[in-house]
């Protein structure tokens, strides 16, 4: 059985630190409390961090804002790599020119817009514009008729050959403490088998989530892997993506893997946690605050 | 390459005929043209048939009254073998009593009603009813929201262990010579994914379906396996499991399969008829009417 | 939680008996202690039974043979259905004539032999008789040099198209206390993956396997499958497949799901038994002798 | 119907060209005939590439030397990426010490060895000393007896959580016109899905392959995505990894795509190559030597 470690003692062993946002940071329920005093300590001692979410709903500024609302004002928009700025870094190397349609809400698809591109709701596209679609995305589960446009893009696709992104891999998220919502990571995977292409996928585990944020940190200033801890609640996504970029990694209890369950799962998937902590909450008492 | 052969020759040296329904007897553009024939033919001839299909919309009274309307009086309901029947078998052997919730239409789950059960549509399940909620089924793609009652769907099962019945394997179904739909053994498989539970499929390849028809005939005759012949338009479906299930098996290219597509597929799913025709019609000049 | 119940009394309630052969009549360390009560009871109430196996290794009579030398002399080989037995049919009804090539041991090669065809180890294809190789075997995982004859399988697959059997669906079997051994099943889903064609696979969960045994029962008697109950270690392979093929189920605790496992594993699959028993064993006080 | 273009007009448009070594470099005949011009050519025009392999097999230095035997001596051990250094980088920062037992030659494990670390043959670890053992890794096909080490790894990763790595991902590789042999990737799938858990693989189409070289160019330049270019035969690896990682692409019909099946597999796939080339070559005579 492995120990469940101090928080705080751990971080102090490393530089950098990069965290998963739901389940570590907030839940459906809103903030984790305590989780403030967190981002106060890592800012008295220096250390930096990074958010490093599966979410391609909103862009970095709206997700700081909305962390500020909730009354977590440490976090700022550079400090969150999403995995829709994967999506927006493909769109600007790989798809110079044309319409991008999309599944999501208005929102989830302004901040991917770039220079030649213009993005389209699935419901907008037509016999008059179809010929100008050049890629197309999975952005969020909201913003759309399900039945209308699951059916249009299975059909878009069948006809069209372009590169089709999945901004977020999750099959399905947290809504309260008793349900869950299907994402738009399952629908992607139940088109994706329709239609019989390969999707590209952004979001841990894929390393391209750590990569970016490693590089944004290698821009202004030299690190090594083993300076950076990586701390989620999710085996699978998390711990097993954080691993393989050959970071250290923590696993709270706070989240999707509940304490009671912690070891029988680490087991069960081969998936090992460097450390296990209740949770990323620093106690204010900790730091003499 | 595999010759492509006269169907009348072929449905002469067996005694019963099983045919699938989609690309075979009917196409979205109606009848195949001349098919009528071949069920003059059959009776003429005093052979037997069976339509075996992954169709759980409709009960046999129902998809027979489609035929009729059509101009094919001669297949009445006691021909058809679904997969909606197996469902219904499956209630009446192992689902006493309770409440069946199911996804599709309200004519859908009519047929499946037996003495001790109730069906309600998803949207009518809630917290004064899903204690008696005692299976689940899939039933057909329309008749509901499918975010709203998918996401519920995934809920319940999360919540509830009971029986999950889809009623129909197909992932997708043509629509018109260039569009699909999304059918509901698709979106069965993309909830089976985010539940991680195990749910039962009807439907061809499955034996079961296969069953169903040859111990029909027992009822009323002897019979062996090398007597019957299976028809269809799909290698994986039609094909595959009249196969395995031991029978004879005529590939046909009215349907699913195109006739400059037939070898290639064949070599490359390893899945091979018996014969290949161009599809299930005998002329009325074969058979001097 | 599900409630354990005795054996006895439940067997009372049904005509015939459905017995999973390892994990209820036998175990790594031979015969299940107590379960030759259980065959006296059954002859003494005259209940018929049937063991129902995954095991394509041996024929019906040298299963027998070995219950015979652990004692248990009331099995014989009419009561026994195994996975190979769905093999020989299928290659009497399908494959007339050729070469069938397997891997497995020579003695599980004997009994699939029919008139017309020759069997011959895929060590011993080359050359000169690979044209006339109609159909592949998988049959054990014993008899064969993995490396050499795995690959020559994959290449023999790649080049010719024939139906492929998997005679044995399971991926591992238990060894000892401790240890697996990769089962044929496991093998052949690794060869199925790298040709890419579509194998035809028999054994439980599947339904063929459970049709053989309800027709074998109805050549003498007539039989309702609720007449019927299938006891089993297994809930993906016994449980599953006894439930859709319309059955009541036993999961028994003797073997593959342990007592403390038992709900949780029914929870997260949702496979569930009609009842729980702790081993297949009628005590013999239980029934006066 | 994409259009052939000439390969020496492509790669003048990139600073850096990533080349995969077989079917674009190298086949089973040898070298691809002329492909030292290409190197030639790179070195006149002071042009830098990588060669990005998923071969675990030997080290750098030894591919280099292999290289170098055939005739290609331009090509230096500093230039080879493969699947085998992402796991040395693995265990360097993830496995401090212990045992890491293998499957593979004696060579392939040399070179992952690092100060703390003992690598063992899967053969060789037994009761003395599998305490010790701290992570397991697939690295080649051969070197070992796959039946009985096989079996040995299923039952050591059953009783032990340790990390386990893939350090080849291919499922097959060709061995000449006609056949192919199992890979290691294949068979780590394989023992993957027996014992349920989750393995680390390294190797195109995952990203880190490629982060890698990029990160080796960064060390002494700077350099966008956009003067990369990946050169591949394989649509599933080479153009997809490439694709994803934000690269542009070539797909060169000199090896597993081939000629005729190019436009076919692209929309089957909906992996789209920003060129297709014949080859790699760069003729002679285009170059003025």
């Amino acid at each position: 059985m492995k120990r469940i470690e101090n928080f705080k003692s751990i971080i102090d062993k490393y530089e950098i630190i990069f965290f998963d946002a739901f389940g570590v940071i907030k839940t459906y329920q809103g903030l984790v409390p305590g989780i403030e005093n967190t981002f106060a300590y890592l800012a008295a001692q220096k250390k930096e961090y990074y958010i490093v979410t599966n979410d391609a709903s909103r862009s970095p500024v709206q997700l700081a804002e909305s962390y500020h609302k909730q009354g977590l004002t440490a976090v700022t928009a550079d400090r969150i790599v999403s995995s829709g700025m994967l999506t927006k870094e493909y769109l600007d190397l790989k798809v110079p020119d044309g319409i991008v349609a999309y599944l999501g809400t208005p929102e989830s698809s302004h901040y991917i817009e770039t220079s030649g591109l213009n993005t389209l709701p699935m419901s907008r596209i037509n016999s008059s514009n179809i010929d100008k679609v050049s890629a197309m995305i999975f952005l969020d589960d909201e913003g759309f008729d399900w039945c209308d446009d699951l059916n249009k893009t299975v059909n878009l696709l069948r006809k069209k050959t372009i590169p089709v992104i999945v901004a977020n891999t999750d099959h399905a998220y947290p809504l309260s403490v008793n349900d869950v919502s299907i994402a738009i990571g399952g629908i992607a995977a139940m088109i994706e088998n329709i239609v019989g292409k390969k999707f590209i996928r952004f979001g841990k585990p894929d390393s391209q989530m750590f990569m970016f944020a490693y590089d944004l940190i290698r821009e202004y200033r030299p690190i090594s892997k083993k300076e950076i801890v990586m701390v989620g609640d999710t085996l699978q996504t998390d711990i097993l993506g954080g691993n393989k970029f050959g970071l250290d990694t923590v696993l709270v209890l706070s989240g999707n893997t509940l304490p009671g369950d912690a070891d029988t799962r680490i087991t069960a998937t081969g998936i090992m946690p460097t450390y296990i902590c209740e949770n990323a909450v620093v106690q204010s008492g900790e730091f003499g605050f």
